[in-house]
């Protein structure tokens, strides 16, 4: 089993620790510079296509100013989400606004920012309408129900509150185009942190399909198609990562066979991904507090699920290295926690490793994405700084760690 | 199956709604005081009993003042709630720090403050006594291990982070006697949310036997027992309070059969409740802001899993009234979804519920204790306000809703 590799020496790590306390978060820039570099290379071929960012995956404006500069855009869907996309310049169609259960503030600041509006829902025409008013262009988010799978993160699609069905769909297409709507585009997301590329073309597939289906049997002409996000990360060092390559050769085949032949190219491909694009180039850094030996063998971090839910949340595998001890062998076995009062806080159950002391620094890896995002302050536990590690060996806080003061922020202890 | 009753009339309803934006927490005082006495009642026959309140259940200060007036102390287990402890006047053996994998400012904190100082593990004592001294009275959580089956929210206790084994207290107890420690106590907690009061009752006889067979073995008199929390929520209309007068009558029992004839008494009891105290009586107040029907129906609410999380993290019930409908059949079946981009973010599955339209007012009860707690801001969600209902039927703002310069403050955006 090969061991995940670090983005930085122990010098590196020396002089970080020097300056931040742990636990912080790190995310690798030249990483997630190649990253996306890759990714956009696999679609070089279409005519235009655009990546837009998960925000939820990783809302730090340092970040996403890095992905703008790499030529992404923003996939938004709250008023939050949309203003941070708006402080680094990323406006107007370089945001896809899809948001569900939407309240009319969210929409009247996505269509101030110019941002592509995707309806979840054909009941939001007449909210959007009364309330906002319809923008030139629309998209509307695809449902299949039971004609696609799902996968066991996401659910079954006709399980999932998101989208209109297929009927719904091209009504809506009809309902818009005689309310003076001139631009459509398509949107759908079916899949989450999948490994299998076939997945990916099959909705291209069905995606492409239906753009069809909808030109021959509205005359209305998608200008867009988002696949939506869903391609997962290789968190045990046994996965193999998705080949974007292979996905985006696939998806060329499809645009040939089917979208080309109807004379509806060029049209625009899109994708939203958020984990995989900061997912595996970020870290959560902590140093080992207590040991424990009870009816098991535990290591206590200064970190905890207020840092990093998906282990406690879903049980998820993060792989974790213990820095400076890569090359010994996996003898010991552990449960890594957190000190959160909350037996789930857990990092790792059973987990062979090195022997750890007390004061080793381990590294968490694939923590990128989903990971600060869904912090919580459960027991009183604040959330921790994010640092980037720059290209040149430099780093940067980008985000501050949360005090005392910000816990205690909404409360008037004056009135007490 | 009966309707959960409202704590309001509709007018003092209306006045709210005038008042504060929903969604808000609203808390009833007047219940939360009299389910205290209730408690307190059940244990009066005790020679010195004591329920420290479990602040992460209900982190807010306004409540912990009303907790402190009916006599409670307060379970802590972070500095954050240490601090609120303090800012309400909770202090010294008044509070009861339970920790695990502290760090050492959070015992000095504690220590500053004369809480009871409860170690997690025999290791602590090292840990304790280097970073801070030891104080004269200690107390030791035990983890009774494969002796005890747990329940299925707090798993096994052989699977469970927290505590000493039998062997371990043992030790613990023989080695700080030696350091000087004067006074003792003991700790367990094996249970969570649990309805059946047996369960309750065999923990005291374990305790009591294990205080018994300490007595004997060391000659060391524990001065008190805190059998820990776990009183369950009768979340669903069919299900049945805890019955406390139960549960004190089954544990005087063994008070006198066990601690009286060894010569232990007077012997203090302490339980530290928190969901039992507040759940019941805390309401998350939502407004219909969307409808619709895809494969399935959705009323779509103007909250989310960042205001209440149990339903989409544990697939926990809440009961569900639409104010004004009480009386109305409930012939139609919803989910009952929050506006959060996660599929999970559902506060009920396949609920049978009246007719719904948009606009109406939807309490989500038994949201008191780890409802607010256990907000997050995953996907720029905000936290809602806390509202107090007080006796006499006025409302005060306990707690401020989260605004976006909240949610943006660790952040310097003029670093971009």
């Amino acid at each position: 089993m090969a061991e995940k590799k670090l983005p930085f020496s122990q010098a590196q790590l020396d002089e970080m620790l020097q300056k931040y306390p742990t636990p912080f978060h790190l995310y690798d820039e030249a990483a997630i510079r190649a990253n996306v570099k890759r990714l956009l290379a696999a679609f070089s071929w279409a005519p235009a296509f655009k990546e837009y960012f998960a925000v939820k995956a990783t809302p730090n404006p340092f970040l996403l100013k890095i992905l703008k500069e790499e030529g992404l855009g923003a996939d938004c869907s709250s008023a939050a989400e949309l203003i941070l996309a708006e402080k680094v310049g990323i406006i107007g169609e370089n945001i896809m606004f899809s948001s569900n259960d939407t309240p009319a503030e969210e929409y009247a600041k996505a269509v101030e920012l110019g941002a592509i509006i995707n309806l979840d829902d054909i009941s939001h025409i007449e909210y959007l309408e009364k309330h906002v008013g319809l923008p030139e262009l629309l998209s509307f988010r695809y449902n299949p129900g039971s004609a696609r799978a799902g996968n066991t993160i996401i659910g079954k699609p006709e399980d999932a509150k998101y989208g209109l069905t297929k009927e719904q769909l091209f009504e809506a297409y009809r309902i818009v185009r005689d309310k003076g709507v001139k631009r459509f585009g398509i949107h759908t997301m079916v899949i989450s942190n999948e490994l299998n590329p076939d997945y990916f073309i099959e909705t291209a597939r069905m995606m492409m399909t239906l753009v069809k289906e909808i030109y021959e049997t509205l005359g209305i002409r998608i200008e867009m198609i988002n696949f939506g996000g869903g391609i997962g990360v290789p968190y045990r060092p046994e996965d193999n990562q998705v080949d974007l390559e292979y996905v985006g050769a696939g998806i060329r085949k499809l645009y040939e066979e089917i979208i080309v032949p109807a004379g509806l190219a060029p049209l625009k491909l899109a994708l939203e991904c958020g984990r995989m694009i900061a997912g595996p180039y970020g870290y959560l850094v902590s140093k080992v507090l207590h040991k424990k030996e009870t009816y098991k063998n535990y290591v206590g971090l200064d970190s905890c699920m207020a840092n990093l839910m998906r282990p406690a949340l879903y049980g998820s595998y993060h792989h974790i290295t213990v820095v400076g001890k890569e090359q010994q062998p996996l003898d010991h076995v552990y449960d890594v926690t957190g000190s959160l009062c909350e037996n789930n806080d857990k990092f790792a159950i059973d987990r062979a490793l090195p022997q750890i002391d007390i004061g080793d620094i381990v590294v968490i890896h694939d923590a990128g994405a989903h990971g600060h995002a869904m912090g919580f302050n459960y027991n009183g536990k604040l959330r921790s700084a994010e640092i980037l590690l720059k290209a040149d060996g430099t780093t940067e806080l980008i985000r501050r760690a949360e005090t005392l003061e910000d816990y205690f922020a909404t409360l008037d202890f004056s009135k007490l």
